[in-house]
């Protein structure tokens, strides 16, 4: 695989800030390596990245990544020895682990990212069954793949404290649903180790808290490579109690826009960037990229006809939105051929275990390209992020990628402290 | 690059030895994951395989790898992620760390293999700065490799109970030298973490301790998968006060041959392999196949001429040899193109991280390949050991260097207890 070509168009701040993560390569690792004494990494996570040049930023934290045969299979191995260290600190005596994923089935894109994790999780010597919470399975059922494999998912059993597939009794259960419809109650209270936790699925996680996690990580580490932490670091407000369809919160959510678009230009001026601002608002729980919208002013959220009200208004599981992040846009400037490309970096336990660009040919540089209905086309990325050549150009592609590296493992680091926080109640203790 | 061809020519026993490999894989791994609570694996080592077809069995376990440049470069990431994560078991907090290697600076191989070691190390995050115990250099000193690198040996420094090189004061030290001739004093008493310890140096460590230590390993895996030990473990026994010049304990090493060639051949004849047993004699310490013999009969260690005495009574650093392990000789029966090749796998922390071919097309099956004037060619393993296909043939790639991780796995295990039971006291524990 030949490594992806990187339009370099805005070479001069971008060069700037990988340079400084590359010389600052050995604090770097030594600061995280320390935070890792400190906090447990979850389970896996993905990260997307939005690269504008004069800035590297995480935009979503998905503790339930989905897209693990968009990695290059060449880079597996990372991902097996880092589920071995995983099982390390999670349960080192795990034998057989029940793998429960997402309820739809007609997918097969989806289907492919489970054998890719399934044969991840073999071949790190665990014994592994799929378990499904879609009530539509009640009797062990194969789904073809396209490469002639086959995945058998089978009806959830629970027995008293555990929970299992008939005639399998797991040492550990790990999720790859991300629980939008809420925690089922089989899930509750179970004897098992249960990874990721409950409190990361999206029946509870929010948006705001993961932000205002990362804030605190990316304030420490600009501090420590001495760079503004806008540059690594989105801004981003909460707005609550929102009801589209009955237009309660519209004001508050156009205010909400203005101000922040008013601090990204303050922060344009201040770093000579000559682009108009614009923010993204989004579902403060939930995935799949429903629920977004790119506006470029306070007037786009206001007065939205029924079509857009109902886009905003209904995310996964139909549910209805009340509560949105306002996000900072950042704009990506990077392409292939000719088409906008957005990273996606993939880690288990505390490691960088891969990635892929999510290349889309229909959408401009300030949309969310993690849309229902997107067709990207996945890049496998050629480097595995973790093998920086520090003789070799900061825009190099082993460079690029250590960097995209660097900030993805900030914004684990934030889930991290995000789980923790969240984690003996269900009420949280972020402000946002 | 592509998977280097495998004969098959003793198809059978060895495909029932790999299927119980990769049939008890999920144990396995368990197993190991449980072993590794117990014991703390060295930083790094490399394991010298043998495969007969019957057997698969490590013939010698090496503390201070020295082959880093035959590793395919593309598996680096896993050394680099190993290394992360003997850091935080060994030293979390180290920045900075000084690597010693040998003294042979005009080995051009060897420096390669120096540069290759320190960058994974620096890929992990470390502050790389070399110092050499070699007293003609006394000044830091700059040696061009074949790629083009440079490589920059400084002298060793010692302030009080730090070592270090002139402003550089690091937080570990990690030896690439084996130490063969003796302890040298300023490496004694430093305050900073020393990997390997001292005692893992051949001024201390004995081939039979190891081995003994693997025989407790071998015994128990082999429970664990239901195999007869002897597969995976070569006989070995000890002869000490040995003086080739003066002759003196040639008839006690003539009987210890004889009993293990017995022992050998009724072994052959319960599995009913049809080969000619033999042993190999080697230096009980010390490296680099020097003081190496292998030999088919009582005889061929009695009235050795002067040239065959010589050849045996001197190792590296000119040391005497008074002390042998007669170990089994284990044919090896793979070959690339027509060429001998044996695998050497590596590890750094618990992980394999790759492997390489010793190919030679001047020595015979049942000769040792690691020989003073070897000019073997490396080939880098095509698979990291670390993937094996449940759903593949026994003797498909992947499987097959699975089975070689196993193994590996199990020898590097052997060498944590070995190191554990001569830690406290220069006195060791193990009987031979």
């Amino acid at each position: 695989m030949t490594v992806p070509h990187l339009t370099t168009a805005l070479s001069g701040p971008l060069l700037d800030l990988e340079r400084r993560i590359l010389l600052a390569q050995p604090e770097i690792e030594h600061w995280l390596r320390n935070q890792w004494q400190e906090s447990t990494p979850p389970f896996y996570g993905s990260v997307d990245l939005r690269n504008a040049g004069y800035k590297l930023a995480p935009v979503d934290m998905n503790l339930y990544p989905g897209g693990f045969n968009n990695l290059n299979p060449e880079f597996h191995p990372l991902g097996v020895q880092a589920v071995m260290t995983a099982l390390e600190s999670f349960c080192p005596d795990a034998k057989r682990l029940l793998l429960i994923p997402e309820n739809h089935t007609r997918n097969t894109f989806y289907l492919q990212n489970v054998a890719a994790l399934t044969r991840i999780l073999k071949m790190a010597g665990l014994v592994v069954r799929l378990g499904t919470l879609n009530p539509e399975i009640t009797e062990p059922t194969s789904f073809d793949l396209p490469d002639g494999q086959k995945l058998t998912l089978e009806p959830l059993v629970r027995n008293g404290r555990r929970l299992g597939v008939a005639g399998f009794d797991p040492c550990a259960v790990l999720l790859n649903n991300d629980l939008s419809a809420g925690i089922p109650p089989i899930l509750e209270g179970i004897e098992q180790t249960l990874l990721p936790p409950l409190h990361a699925g999206w029946a509870v996680r929010r948006k705001t808290h993961h932000f205002a996690a990362y804030d605190h990580v990316a304030n420490d580490f600009a501090k420590l490579i001495g760079i503004d932490p806008w540059t690594i670091n989105p801004y981003f407000d909460h707005v609550d109690q929102l009801d589209f369809h009955a237009r309660t919160g519209e004001e508050r959510l156009a205010d909400t826009v203005s101000q922040m678009l008013e601090k990204i230009r303050s922060k344009y001026k201040e770093h000579g960037i000559d682009h108009d601002p614009f923010v993204i608002v989004k579902a403060n729980a939930g995935t799949y990229g429903m629920g977004v919208m790119s506006v470029k002013s306070a007037d786009d959220v206001v007065g939205l006809n029924r079509k857009q009200r109902n886009k905003m208004s209904v995310i996964k599981e139909g549910l209805e939105v009340h509560d949105v992040i306002v996000q900072e846009g950042v704009p990506t400037f990077e392409s292939i051929n000719d088409a906008v490309a957005e990273p996606v970096v993939y880690m288990m336990d505390r490691f960088v275990v891969g990635g892929f660009y999510r290349v889309h040919t229909d959408r401009g540089p300030e949309e969310n390209l993690n849309a229902p209905g997107m067709h990207f086309v996945p890049l496998g990325f050629a480097s595995p992020c973790t093998t920086p050549d520090c003789d070799g150009e900061p825009d190099s592609a082993p460079n690029r990628f250590y960097a995209y590296g660097v900030v993805a493992r900030l914004a684990l680091l934030a889930a991290a402290h995000e789980l923790e926080a969240t984690a003996p109640a269900v009420h949280l203790s972020f402000a946002a």
